[in-house]
């Protein structure tokens, strides 16, 4: 497996960014994300503080994005990560999609909008996954509740259903659902809560609750406490110091998932950070090697 | 006098972020710099890692942010900073043309190239200056020497040259000297060290020594310990939190001015998190008054 020098999870400003500074650079990159980039700048109404680009709409700093990825032939891998571990003298990132290796992982995936249930961290890896791909398997003939935070999880319950032998959909977003018909769409109820009952796992909904054999719960994000095992967090944000270092060696964080003030402008700062700190990182490891 | 909210010296990246972000939160901004913004950007060949700037020349980069400033309708104070004095309840600027007064003040004055000569500090106030027209009264019919640091530093000689008896003008840049003929200029004499001697000031010259009333180094910065008393330091690096806060209550710096890595994005997006906690502490402030 091709190893990379550095792997950049996330394609707002600051994943871009870190890209950017890292390829200058001549690092050997992959950056993880969606090529649509962002949504949340991408949405954005007018952005008027980020310097050189006055009075800018999301869709042109998208555009301005887009082109200076181009420009330095940077491709986004469109894949979304679901654990990174730290292995010691590397990291093991497993997708939805694909496995990777990488020397330094700079995570950069925004703020994790939504807060996990009561009972979904206790019960997570016990009928509990954020991933159809990589968990379907493990459901063949059994019946699964899917929460999808965006229309893309479509797909995955999609997926899902040509081994399971039932799956529940619980879209929690606006636009109308277009799904297989196999699939039992519940767009009015709304879950509070996930429990255990024996060999069961039970989601509590507002009205009445639901069993299954498994749970997935599909977000944007994961909250990155899940996202890698031993990261320090406080306040639901990941401690980095100024050089956008986290408490394991190797790994850096930058942009919305390190905190406040979520600006456009502060995240690409912390970017460009965060990919240098990662490029001593290797230049100091490499010295030990040699 | 006018109080402003917010004083921001320096019109390098970071102060122009600051002062743009403190512009949209509709703050009464002072920005204190040059019309040229920053002569380190506007030098540079091409910068290839400001996100949403691919490829830009330093040249380029000083239009848009000039573009930038105009669109948001932000004056440059033109005048130099020689002394920010914390006043407990507001901040003093002591500029070369005149006095201000700030609720907060952000440091983004970039990193100071060069060092002090030996003695130079410890007299400092005492026979040496660094602001010939705060000082000049001090030296009528008394002799004095100007090293100066940048071409723009003659202008300061000429307007000492009325006042005093005798000026020898150092100069330590490579362009041409065109100056008043009252003035001496030693193109070729390289200082060393700075001593007292009774009452006059000695500068101890690579090829002997020259005998004055008054020393006047003009730098284009003035190093951060000397620029605000009190505010704590490191390696030559003003200390500062990932809020951009110094030791000094209402002080905040961001650029070059805290360290490495010494870049645009990075200057850029510390600027603007130090708008946004100058923004936060007047808030609390007013708070507290209320």
């Amino acid at each position: 497996m091709e190893r990379y020098d550095i792997a950049v999870i996330g394609t707002g400003p600051a994943g871009l960014e870190a890209a950017i500074t890292a390829k200058v650079r001549n690092k050997n990159i992959l950056l993880l994300g969606s090529e649509s980039l962002s949504v949340k700048v991408e949405k954005a109404h007018t952005i008027k503080n980020y310097l050189g680009l006055p009075e800018i709409s999301g869709e042109d700093m998208q555009k301005a994005f887009q082109r200076h990825l181009k420009d330095m032939e940077i491709a986004i891998t469109k894949d979304r990560v679901n654990t990174v571990y730290a292995m010691g003298d590397y990291f093991a990132i497993q997708g939805h999609k694909e496995r990777y290796e990488a020397s330094s992982v700079i995570l950069s995936c925004g703020m994790s909008v939504s807060k996990p249930f009561p009972g979904e961290l206790k019960n997570l890896g016990k009928s509990v996954s954020y991933c159809a791909t990589c968990d379907a398997a493990l459901y063949k003939g059994k019946s699964t509740i899917v929460i999808g935070y965006s229309k893309e999880e479509e797909k995955e319950a999609e997926f899902l259903v040509e081994v399971a032998e039932q799956v529940y959909y619980l879209p929690m977003y606006q636009d109308e659902v277009k799904i297989d018909s196999r699939i039992e769409v519940l767009s009015t109820r709304k879950p509070v809560a996930v429990e255990r009952n024996s060999q069961k796992i039970r989601l509590l909904l507002e009205d009445g609750d639901l069993d299954a054999d498994g749970l997935f719960i599909l977000r944007e994000s994961v909250a990155p406490s899940q996202l890698v095992p031993g990261l320090a967090i406080e306040n639901n944000q990941v401690v980095v110091d100024r050089s956008m270092r986290t408490n394991i060696d190797g790994l850096f964080a930058c942009g919305d998932i390190t905190g406040a003030p979520y600006q456009y402008i502060k995240a690409a700062g912390e970017g460009n950070v965060a990919a240098l700190s990662a490029i001593n990182y290797l230049t100091e490891k490499h010295r030990k090697i040699s």
